[in-house]
């Protein structure tokens, strides 16, 4: 029996990114397994919004552009296509822990630091986030 | 190359332990990477020591014999060499990470709760112990 059987790589679209899609794409070779690429945008009004009123929606339109752009440039280089790259939007961790179970993945990969890597995905351990996911989660270490 | 080379399964003597072994077991086999298996006996004095003067000597000889007996029974059942078990005295993140830095680890296998899981390897999300790492650590779901 194969360990995994379909992979889902969560990536921040930062220069660690290549370093947690080399360890997912090796893998995923190792286990002939299917690969989703994933990449959360934070809603820019997490970031902004609030106290003052501002129509954000372009500027969140040009961060969802160029969030596909770059996944689909990655989703070219390490040969996963098309209809398996993901951009959505919300929190990465519940957006990760969504698509995991809706797509039946068995194994995340992300990098175990960066903003949008295990300890986001892990939360704080008090909340045992961790406990919540229904699949074996794989921490990359980043050099 | 292969995403991995050499690999470190860390198990309590629980009934959660095959779970975790059959996850690392199959993992060293796609990647054909050497396992250790590995448990760490937690000292008898950090539960019962301090104000009570008393020889836990014994106890503890019981402990680590009982610990050895079971990991070579796992070790024979998962096809584990003998010269690849390893049973050690102290904290189980410390001795963990001590042990996958001296052998030249590039994947830590764990539990993704239980008292000596994952949650212990990591720590509080604080203190940051994972940054501390220098390898890979997977996470195995306990069902």
């Amino acid at each position: 029996m194969s360990a995994f059987n379909k992979m889902l790589v969560a990536i921040d679209l930062t220069e660690e990114a290549p370093q947690v899609l080399n360890k997912a794409k090796a893998m995923s070779e190792a286990h002939n397994a299917e690969l989703l690429l994933v990449h959360v945008v934070e809603p820019v009004g997490y970031a902004y919004g609030g106290d003052i009123p501002m129509d954000l929606t372009e500027l969140q339109d040009q961060l969802d552009k160029a969030a596909h752009e770059q996944l689909e440039s990655y989703g070219n280089q390490y040969g996963v296509p098309k209809d398996q790259q993901m951009v959505t939007v919300g929190r990465p961790e519940s957006e990760i822990h969504r698509i995991a179970k809706e797509q039946g993945v068995d194994l995340i990969v992300v990098g175990s630091h960066g903003r949008k890597g295990f300890q986001l995905l892990l939360g704080s351990t008090a909340n045992g986030v961790l406990h919540g996911t229904e699949c074996d989660v794989l921490a990359v270490r980043i050099n």
